[in-house]
Parts: structure tokens; sequence; C-alpha cells
């Protein structure tokens, strides 16, 4: 693995017990504690309950649940470890249905199981390689896209970021924040503003933790108080990570809160950059095809273990929302900085 | 005291102990206690440290302040008598900069004093019965808000409302609450969407418990749904309350989060409403001259006792923004609907 660029490990692979480690998120920032991972089965809880989240941090996970099932297969003959699979497809595609990197990650590892007609042992040899090597991609490309991005943002730039789209959402490095760092690390001066992400607190817990031990200068700032933070000209650009770009249109489908910054971006006339590696771009669907889950109501009516809601109301809870493509100045990849309506041209092309 | 209209006692002045009685905003909606305040000093805490709330409420309360500052005076002399009630008013105005109803109630019971050249025990009894009424007017002025803003809301409508602009913010009744309240009890069928308000989420706690309280159906959403709720076509209007307009360029200044709200309503070409007594709108200061109220960046930081960010980063809270008249589609008073820029030739032509 690389593990040079990657200072929160999200996920590693632990090959000498054989399992999937993962940093359980629900737990940050008060405690920094792991989960393992010994079964397809774990790595589908550990993805439906947000221990690991994040849309490349999900496909990777994904990924090696897949190299688990195929390990913990009692299939003799090819076809039935085939068989067991696309079981195991079946069940980590059931956990969260909005971030195409998940499809992407599972079509990638069962292609890879079905073009060898080789023995047991070498497939699943074959998948926990596929797996590490779709990991080691991401921190690659969220790497260039930082580069990328870092040209867009000016030294002495204060830049709004939404949810986390760091090193957490992803196998190291991190999308959105890839970009910040980038800049940073180049010897920019940036300062942060990272909404807090109501319901789950992604920015106040997750972006704060990660820029913190980056010594990136950040405030957290309320989901309420951005349109008044870019009315009184204190943020120059928004940077955030994207869960699904659909490539036919241009939508962006990101974390509940996006849409919000991005209208309100347009409205102050501020550039708004859109981070994410290939692997997030659906060729296929259009918007209206796309799920967009809605969670328990729990995660409105508490913060920790405080109620803070009467009992017996009700609340909405959609994890993410649709931003069109008019309000994106562009997606930041790993191929190149792209208006959003340029993407299926250049991807198909 | 008017107490037909008031089902949720805000404020309530006891007569034979001669305190004021206040609901303890900050234990909502977890339980229902109240805070006696005997002396200015008491009323001034409450003010401060958000027991009392909402702007048509603090100015009641600031009022009965000013009454037990006199109550409470040891001056012989009614020229010592005014000098300790200039001092009263000095700390009652020192409590929260951004509400005007606040300066607006200070001002009449100081004026209400001076006007009387008469014994202190009449001084006393007069600023009580003054209290009072400004009390008893808040509440009607509320009722008539509400018919007025009734008309503009459609059967069927889903109506969405931040912060607390409802009994609990007021003497009684409500402002923005008020408007959906009449409409509900005039057989309108009315869906209701209360977005949660962080940092204190008065959406969440207080709005939610008198939704519930007055049987009118609600959900109440994530700050950073609205936008996608208004995409998604479930929302046809919004209705807010203010802390105070500028009557002269029609600027609306409201919790934070109203400007997002309206800047999304406009994207979307939603009504924006703002419903507010005229005690709430300012006749001469200019925006520029308005302070923003900054509080304590624990506000963000915890929520109950539960921390949610990494200890030793910095958090912004700015606890109002500003609304430009443009986006806003009319103003709601007891005097008649007006749009923003209309108000100033309105109230002094």
């Amino acid at each position: 693995m690389v593990t040079g660029l990657v200072d929160v490990e999200t996920l590693r692979w632990d090959g000498r017990r054989r399992e999937l480690v993962l940093i359980d998120q629900r737990a940050l920032p008060a405690r920094l504690r792991y989960v393992r991972c010994g079964s397809v089965k774990d790595v589908a809880a550990a993805i439906r309950n947000m221990t690991v989240r994040g849309a490349p941090a999900i496909g990777v996970a994904a990924a090696f649940g897949m190299a688990l099932a195929a390990m913990r297969s009692k299939a003799r003959s090819r076809e039935k470890l085939l068989e067991d699979l696309r079981k195991a497809r079946e069940m980590l595609s059931a956990t969260r249905p909005t971030a195409v990197n998940l499809f992407w990650a599972l079509d990638r590892m069962m292609k890879k199981a079905e073009s060898m007609s080789t023995d047991r042992q070498t497939i699943v040899s074959e998948l926990v390689k596929e797996a590490q090597k779709i990991h080691d991609e991401d921190v690659q490309m969220n790497k260039t896209i930082g580069r990328y991005g870092a040209e867009l943002i000016k030294d002495g730039a204060r830049v709004l970021t939404h949810c986390n789209a760091g090193a957490l959402a992803t196998a190291g490095y991190g999308t959105a924040i890839g970009v910040i760092r980038y800049a940073h690390e180049s010897g920019k001066k940036i300062l942060v503003y990272a909404s807090e992400t109501r319901p789950r607190l992604q920015g106040a817990k997750l972006t704060a933790f990660e820029l913190k031990k980056l010594k990136i200068p950040f405030y957290v700032v309320p989901d309420t108080a951005v349109a008044f933070l870019m009315s009184k000209g204190m943020i120059d650009c928004v940077v955030v990570g994207a869960d699904r770009i659909i490539a036919k249109t241009g939508h962006v489908i990101n974390k509940i809160g996006t849409l919000s910054a991005a209208i309100n971006a347009n409205h102050f006339k501020i550039p708004f950059y859109v981070a994410a590696p290939s692997s997030t771009i659906d060729l296929h669907k259009k918007v209206e095809e796309v799920k967009i889950e809605e969670r328990a109501e729990d995660e409105v009516h508490y913060v920790g273990k405080t109620r803070i809601t009467p009992t017996g109301v009700k609340a909405v809870n959609y994890a993410f929302d649709i931003t069109p493509p008019e309000l994106v100045t562009a997606v930041i990849t790993e191929k190149g900085v792209f208006k959003p309506e340029e993407l299926y041209r250049f991807l198909t092309g």
C-alpha cells in the first residue's frame, strides 16, 4: 500500500490476520478506535452504520469486502465461488444506494474474479491484490486531484468546505480536503471554513479532526452561517466532494447541504468547485434514476445521547441532495478540471 | 393580561409576589420549568443567558425589568428614581445588541416614567401597568399579524419556518407561527417544516414544542435540507420572524440561517414572508449601524453536554444575519402587509 501519503489510516488491510481494519468514524473526534472486519457481513455492516463513510472510502471497503467473501467462501468450484461473490456483491450493494463508487468497485472486483480461469487460491489472492490496487489508486488519484485543484486556489484564499471529503472519506489524502491540503502544502496561505453538516456533523467532527491534524487554520461554522459569511465577503471559494456525478447532465449528488451552499455561492458569485475521482462519475444513469438515501429520523432527533426534539415528533432526513450543473464552476478530477457539462464528452469521446 | 390567547405563558407578571415569571426556554422541550425575576438584574441575566429570547419577548421582559427597577429603588426623590431607571435601562440595553424591540420597550418605559410628575408609589404602579400594556399589546398585534398573514397562506400550503417566532418568542400567539396558526385555526390544511436552527436549535426544540402543543402537522428538518426540499417542490412558502427591520432600506435582521433560506427561496421562486410587529421596525438606524451579536463559541462546540468538535478548535457564531429587501416578498405587520421598501413611507408618511 502507498503509505507515505496516508497519515490517517481510514482503511488498512491486515495481511497477517487477513482482516480489513477501519477507523471507527462514529467515535471521532472524541476517540480514535478501530473496527476489524473479517467477513463480507462485517464490511456490509460497517458501511451501513457508517463506521466507514465517504464515497471513495466506501468503494475501497466494498472491494475488500469482496476479497473477504472469496477468502471465507466454502465453495469447491470456480462456479460456486463466483456465485458466492455475486451474493456478496448483492449484500454490499444493498448497504447504501447513493454513492456510485460502491457499485463501481463491486463491478470491478466481480469482473476481475470472472476474468480468471484459475484455481481458487489464486483468485482469492488476486482479489486481495485488486482491492489493494483500488485503495492505492484512490490515494494517487486524490493527490493528482489535489495538484489540479490547488491551481484554482489563490494564495490567501478563504475556502468553505462542506461535510468531510478528506482522508477519512477516501483511502487517503482526500478529494476536497486534498485540494485544500495541496494548496497549503505548496506554501499558500489558506483559511478553511468547515460547515458542521447536520445531522451527522461530519464537518464539525471529521473535517475538524483532519484539519487540526494537518495544522491548516480553520473555523467550524454552523450550516446556517454559510450565506452570511459569503455576504460579508469572508469566503473566496467553495470546494466539496461528491458521491455521484451524473456525466450525461453534470448533476452533482453530494451530502445534504451542498445544494444550499451552491445556491448561496452562485448568489454571491463565488466559485463552487467539486473534487472527485473518476470512479465517482456515473456514465450511465440519469439523475432521476438515482435513489437519494433517506436515513433514520433519530439522526436528527439525537446528538450523541441528547434528544433535541420533543418526543413523538417527526423529522425528514435525506442524506444527499442534487446540485444542478449551472451552479458548479468546475469538477476537479484526476484527469483534469472540467465544466460539469463537458464530463461526458471527455470521458467517452 | 390577555389570557384567552395565551396558551404558552412565556412571561407572566405575578402581582402578589411582584415578580416576573419566565418559562426557562433553555430547558425546553425536555422540561417545562419557570424562572422568577425579582429585580432588574435578574431580568438582565435572563435575557443575556436566553432564559427568555425572541425579539418581542425580550422587549416585554425588559419593560418588566424597568418596572422592577422602580419597585426596588431606594430613591427618595423623583429625580433619584429617574436616575436609577436610567441605570436600569443601561444594564438592560447591554444584554443583547441586535433585536430592536428591547430598545423600543426601554425607551417607552423611560418616557412613561419621565412624563409623570407624581409620587413614587404612583410611578411604580404606572410602570407595572405600562409593562403589562406592552405585553397585552404584543399579543393583540400578533393576533392581527396572524390574521393578515393567513390571507397569504393557501389551503394545503407547506410552510417552512426558521428558528422560533412563536408564542415563546413573544408575549403570546407568535408572529411567524401566529400566521401559521391563524391559517390552521381558520380551517386551512397546513403542513409545517421547522428548520432546526443551529447552533441553539430553536426550531428543533421550541417551534417543535409549540407546533406539537397546537396539533399542527409538522416535520423537523436539518438546516442543510431546506434547499433540497425546495428543489423537490415540497415547500410553498417561507414565513419567519424578525429581530430588527431597517425601515429606510427594508433589510431584515433575523436569526442566523434566515438569509440562506431567503436566497434559496428566491432561487426556487418561493414567496418569502417576514412577520413582525411594528415594534421590530427600526425607523432610525442604517443597516451598517446595527451590531450583529456574536455569541460564545461553545454554543457551536457543545450540544447539551456532548462536545461535537475536537478540543482546541475555533468556531464562528454569529447569532443573526441580514436579508436584503429584494429577497423579501412581503413584511406582515399588525398595520398591514407591505413590501419591505414601502415600510418607511407608510410608517412615517
